[in-house]
């Protein structure tokens, strides 16, 4: 076998970028339990049926089929369809229909997989990448207080991740673009939305005409539409501007007060770097959202487009008989993470677990090194035992390559066994007792390293 | 949509039973990271010529197909092949492979991922199901103390998780039982090794007939062979016992003297639940190791086969122009998690991380509930405030079926806030600081629950 060429599209982290991927994982998993989110993983596949079930094929499904097919006589699962999930919201959906005898309502998950699409590889796009989801989800009912806690949850969480760059996290109401343009005598009022929603590719002259072409507007409505999109503040200021441009309708009463409990909700959680805000442009194109829509833009990255989005369903899942709202946010943790990481502007300063290499004077001496190494261990310091007895400069370099801090040497002599324990980043060698001794808990993990751009 | 199905054989956890996976998870992981190996994920898909490259198709590779074929005009990776790994040991290998220049050998790597085979479902065999898997791997050469390190490494960890039925860690070493046939005088080494592999489906006559009739031996070998595949011990006595039986070959030395020595740097790990014994019968059948081999056989399960499986590859990669010998032990954790979680050996004391539900007096109250959960989580308290003021009895109920074992009370009356805290496990209720008061440790997090059969 020949050197293997990577997949595009299916990126994979060398050891030390490995680390920050765990450090995000871990992170966003302790954030969200801390607000009470419970984990849950489902299956990899689902049902062809139930992954095209709104008629929406863009997001390029991966089909499966067993390369033995009719194995053994048995049913064949290539004839019933399944296919890779290409989101958590689809498989999550069918869980909560599947579960829903066994679960406690509003039900509060977070969800960190894998997911796959067959899309062209670009930057930020993937067809292998990993998500982290929250989710709350009620029965019959959801209270709005719901949008709120979702938004504070990813904000807090989002906020630990000490090495992103800033970023905003845009909110809208569909409700309140709805009612607007009910308000303004819209006919349709998803053609209206929808073509607005082109402004982050097209002029707002062309998205005018289209609205008057397409959408039946008169020039007048479709610069009012304009007018609202172009509205933008980080408190609940937005109102009043709103109110200043004359429409009215109950819908667009309730997506503005909805919209500014959310603001108000959460505006204590901005800081320099952590921005929220009111963005009336936001409406997440074909998504079927009904109320609360997010959007996240990372400074200096936006060409990544939304890294972060999400909002309010009225129906996450039905049977027809029990519908079930629910409201949620995803984080697109490979389109974060992978850019950074490749540009290295974050790492790790080690590519190994181990703190600490117990080196060996000779081959006979591994199974007290061993010993060493089993009472480091019991403290909970990881370590390694040097692989030969080589010289020691050698087994310092094999420590340094991995960006292992310490290493361990046990000598033998008349008087019994020493130990000492070197820095080798100062050279700082002093006598250590296998059974106390402890490295300064900063040196206990691998550090994430970022150096922001 | 209707009630969902479950897919057979791509088990599911509800969130109590998903908190055993991600402590196993998390047990795992942790005591492999104490004892230096690296986290690797690689992606789910690798080229199927890769997959199938040993010819063997009893793995039941998935294929992946993209929906929309064509796509684009690019280049589409139907044409070129792709399918979802099967183990975790091919997409290993190709990644050492491809990133040879930018690891540090020996290489030691742990890799947790969910693998997928279209085999037909039954106890403990499903199509998707997770894995845990520990390498070391040299470059050129791999000294043999590292077939003891992942010994010793694997019974830590299984060691850890104490709802584990007992097991038995069963080695054998192919050196041994290869150079024991050569000594015989057998001419297709191979061959007599597959058949012998037979004798935990036949009867030590049909076995023998075999031997003598495919493998060609005579009657006394046939005996020999079979007399080798009785010896177990738990300690090297076994050597004593294949020196008596008058076989002589250098790579039966070889074999002797490998497993005498793991046997001898792993014996003192064992204790009443967790042993580890030389079994002279395990040969690991069709899959291409070169000295140790590992099988594990869970008391009360052993129908489930081996759960932990592995072995020394003299090459586990090559390009070549450098081979890369390998040791390592995979850990079929849905093997033996799904039957011991679906038969409720095991399971959580809650099914939330919640450890404290913030109760409501009234709506308008939430703000400050959520002062109280935000200073709770400060200090690493998991909590979640009420959904809704419903009275007191209800939010308790609420608390009780999510398993969560406080519910804190804050009254405001003409002297200012009270706060108060209950067990509702003892009804015990205390005046309570929301900056201070802390649970007893072993109530932050869920607990796992055993009831070994």
């Amino acid at each position: 076998m020949s050197k293997p060429a990577p997949l595009s599209g299916f990126p994979e982290f060398l050891p030390a970028q490995r680390v920050v991927e765990q450090h995000v994982v871990t992170t966003l998993a302790e954030t969200f339990e801390l607000h009470g989110f419970a984990s849950v993983e489902t299956r990899a596949v689902e049902p062809l049926d139930q992954l095209l079930r709104k008629g929406d094929t863009s997001k390029e499904v991966y089909l499966l089929r067993r390369l033995q097919a009719g194995f053994d006589g048995g049913p064949d699962d290539a004839a019933k369809g399944i296919g890779l999930h290409f989101d958590l919201t689809v498989p999550f959906a069918r869980y909560v229909l599947e579960h829903a005898g066994k679960l406690e309502f509003p039900f509060r998950r977070y969800q960190i997989q894998k997911v796959w699409r067959g899309e062209r590889p670009q930057e930020g796009r993937f067809r292998e990448f990993l998500q982290a989801d929250i989710d709350i989800v009620g029965r019959d009912e959801l209270a709005f207080h719901h949008d709120i806690e979702v938004t504070r949850v990813m904000l807090d969480a989002l906020g630990k991740l000490d090495f992103l760059p800033g970023f905003r996290l845009q909110v809208n109401n569909r409700k309140l673009i709805q009612g607007f343009y009910l308000g303004l005598g819209a006919d349709d009022v998803d053609e209206v939305m929808r073509l607005v929603d082109k402004l982050d590719k097209l002029s707002p002259e062309q998205v005018t005409g289209l609205l008057v072409d397409e959408a039946g507007l008169t020039t007048e409505q479709a610069e009012q539409c304009l007018a609202l999109a172009t509205i933008r503040a980080a408190d609940d200021s937005f109102v009043d501007r709103v109110r200043a441009l004359g429409v009215e309708h109950p819908l667009l009463d309730e997506g503005l007060d909805e919209l500014a409990q959310l603001l108000r909700g959460t505006v204590g959680l901005a800081t320099d770097t952590v921005r929220i805000e009111a963005d009336l442009s936001i409406a997440r194109g074909l998504d079927y959202y009904t109320g609360t829509v997010f959007e996240t833009r990372l400074d200096g990255y936006e060409s990544l487009g939304s890294i972060c989005s999400g909002g309010r369903y009225d129906a996450l899942a039905s049977d027809g008989r029990t519908t079930y709202p629910g409201v949620g946010i995803s984080l697109g943790v490979s389109r974060v993470l992978v850019p950074l990481v490749q540009r290295g502007v974050v790492t790790a300063d080690r590519s190994v677990p181990s703190a600490v290499l117990v080196a060996l004077a000779d081959e006979d001496s591994r199974p007290d090194a061993d010993d060493v190494a089993t009472a480091l261990r019991a403290r909970g310091i990881p370590c390694e035992v040097a692989p030969s007895a080589a010289k020691f400069g050698k087994q310092i370099r094999h420590a340094d390559r991995r960006g292992i801090p310490y290493v361990w040497f046990s000598t033998t002599d008349a008087d019994g066994v020493t130990h000492e324990v070197k820095d080798i980043r100062t050279g700082n060698q002093v006598p250590a007792d296998p059974a106390t001794w402890e490295p300064p808990v900063e040196d206990l993990r691998p550090t994430i390293i970022t150096t922001k751009e």
